[in-house]
């Protein structure tokens, strides 16, 4: 089929769907686990003959154990949809209701966006996790995977849509999507496309940034931050650093830059340069960091690379506000935490860092929307406009205003005011 | 300045101002307007010389209607500045507060989107408005009005920006610019500016749309329906259309296509066409409609064009659900009216009718910021992110996330369970 006509039947389920209840929407989503559940035998079948292929293709270890879809993962995103179920619907709530005059109610009222599409890694879970999410919030999805997870994607999609079409769901709300050409067809769709949410690698999200005029909800790069203060606890600071910089190093909430105060460098950087050196950290330290701890040199290109490897950069610097500056000049306003014991420091720092996530006190590593209990998430934005840090149920929503007049029309309140009256009204239908 | 210079001026300052508290940001939106109204007399005179200008350049009279800064409309940007005041400040607001584990406290937090780049059209009352709005919602603003205004827009900024940073403001809050490559290069800042809010003709916000990989918030067209049910009071949907269609044509929220359900449509018509026919609009309608009233016929290039004239395309559909589908189709998401008494199809059409304003029983014309009480608009959104419909206050604003813990990190979490537990709590620095 063409995209074009793809995106079009997608989208008209999407108005379909958006006007499920939360009852209907919960049915489907069991019966897509039940699905999902009994099919577990042929879905590990065909995730084995996609590992075969990629072994055979040379994918790396990390990457063939991300593409793997063992009974423990499988189990883990039933299980993710039997929460997602008890998750509150984020569809119909009335944000604002106002009485602009007699018989004249405004209502804002919470709804889909509509169609979305979303491009991922190789990680077939996030397929489950992505389009379950989609159905709760009532949107239509056309989903891209990564190449060598082909098969896995195929079926799942297939196993979902099958399950939630038998529970009552418009037939066309799930695309899976085969070729790097139909992403490149998908970009040009934007008038049935609302949103894109590329995850991948930072040349592929910078890619579809520039190659679409939809709205693209992502972010290119994580260069995390965490700023050691003059009032930090030292061994606090070696554990967040350690935690934030190695716990993980690929994935985009890890500890990129570290920046020292001056006055608390010279006894914590030797102890950090020993427990980080044990876990083969490289340091790159600036010209201050040198002179306390053996490092390479730091370019001005370090502070921002995103390594997503065992490397660290360090600066030393003077004081709080250039900490500050040193973030919202370099850094993806992605997180940044503060190690401090200083109340105000803190405070100063959450507030005038310009990122989605800013921490006081713990590990970057926190950033994420399981942690922050949003259930379940597309992924992280690093944009500033509708949906900042780990995205869920709630970024996938956006309103409509309902005006209920009673035959009322503008040319009579040239000489009349609106009463502006609050409602606190819910609207009934 | 070169533009890359203003934009990172003006960046620094919207972190600096995204701190203010109400009463500072109340105090210099207080002083604004003093020095606005101190200064009547010559605003006055330089806008006359804008007008004189355009006079000899042949500006048509509506737009030296909307040019003209007379002591009136100057009364009433002053007004709405002291409104804006009364309004609740969006900034810092805790939106979520949620326990992690004890000791570690997730609050989101709503904060400023930024800089936002403003182009409008050659409405000086526009730029008090707009920079008005930024500075209330903590955001710095680069401003571009028409060319006609040139003058007009010069001496109010430089106004607004030395009242403002006389008290207290940052210096770089606000900026304006004269020519069009000023805008040709704000354009390309997207490391500086957080979005762009383009008002003005569709071609205009479609080249803004097509070259810019900063987000763009507005609209392009603005193409309104009214559907007549067969339920319709006749009365009502005479005057409901009339003033939808002629109130005010040159605007976004007013009726370009009619559709009336057949087994209204005999009755409706002719007294439509008398009424309309009177007002000298001219009715362009379907096969369908040609048999009930004389009229030119509508081809299929007239259901998507915004006519901003005393011009009116008609179409006779059978049914509801081909009046939501013409409009999914053909609309452009703006604002759609259902004129019925039956509750139930005004309930389907505004759930199934994807658009940021659906109205029930009254003109589209009432789809405005000051309309809904919003206190005043930056503009008009279909965008399907963000913002839909009016913009105000909230519409610029977005949200941070902030994680107070106590030394904990990552690695102790995978045999650890996180408590989510809701804190309804607000964050208190």
């Amino acid at each position: 089929m063409e995209m074009a006509n793809i995106a079009k039947l997608a989208k008209n389920s999407s108005i379909e769907l958006s006007n499920f209840d939360s009852n209907k929407k919960n049915t489907i989503l069991d019966n897509i686990a039940k699905e999902i559940e009994k099919n577990i035998n042929l879905i590990l079948k065909v995730n084995s003959e996609d590992i075969e292929q990629s072994k055979k293709d040379g994918l790396s270890m990390p990457l063939l154990k991300r593409l793997s879809f063992n009974e423990e993962k499988i189990k883990t995103v039933i299980q993710g949809i039997k929460n997602l179920i008890e998750l509150d619907d984020p569809v119909g709530k009335t944000k604002l209701s106002t009485e602009l005059d007699k018989g004249l109610e405004l209502y804002q009222v919470t709804c889909p966006i509509g169609l979305i599409g979303v491009i991922f890694e190789s990680r077939p879970d996030a397929l489950v996790q992505i389009s379950t999410l989609c159905l709760k919030s009532g949107n239509s999805v056309i989903l891209k995977g990564g190449r060598e997870a082909t098969k896995t994607n195929k079926l799942l999609t297939e196993i979902i849509k099958n399950a939630s079409i038998k529970s009552g769901a418009p037939e066309n709300w799930i695309f899976n999507l085969e070729t790097r050409e139909d992403v490149h067809s998908l970009l040009k769709l934007d008038k049935y496309i609302d949103l894109i949410i590329p995850r991948g690698s930072n040349e592929f999200v910078k890619f579809i940034m520039d190659n679409s005029k939809i709205p693209v909800l992502g972010h290119a790069d994580g260069i995390c931050h965490c700023y050691i203060d003059e009032f930090a606890d030292i061994n606090m600071a070696l554990d967040i650093t350690d935690d934030s910089k190695t716990q993980y190093v690929a994935v985009c909430n890890a500890l990129e830059t570290l920046l020292v105060n001056e006055k608390i460098a010279k006894d914590f950087l030797p102890k950090l340069n020993e427990k980080l050196t044990n876990k083969n950290v490289k340091l790159i330290g600036c010209e201050k960091t040198q002179k306390i701890i053996s490092c390479e040199k730091a370019s001005d290109n370090d502070w921002s690379t995103e390594y997503l490897d065992y490397i660290l950069s360090i600066k030393i610097i003077s004081n709080i506000d250039e900490a500050i500056e040193h973030i919202n000049n370099y850094g993806s306003g992605h997180t940044d935490s503060i190690v401090t014991s200083d109340k105000s420091s803190a405070s100063r720092f959450m507030n005038y860092v310009d990122s989605g996530n800013v921490f006081w006190n713990c590990s970057t590593r926190f950033s994420d929307g399981f942690v922050y209990g949003l259930g379940a998430e597309v992924g992280i934005s690093t944009n500033k406009i509708h949906s900042r840090g780990p995205v869920g149920l709630e970024g996938l929503i956006i309103y409509k205003y309902k005006l209920i007049g009673t035959g009322q029309i503008i040319k009579d309140y040239s000489n009349k005011n609106f009463t502006h009256k609050k409602l606190n009204k819910t609207i009934d239908f």
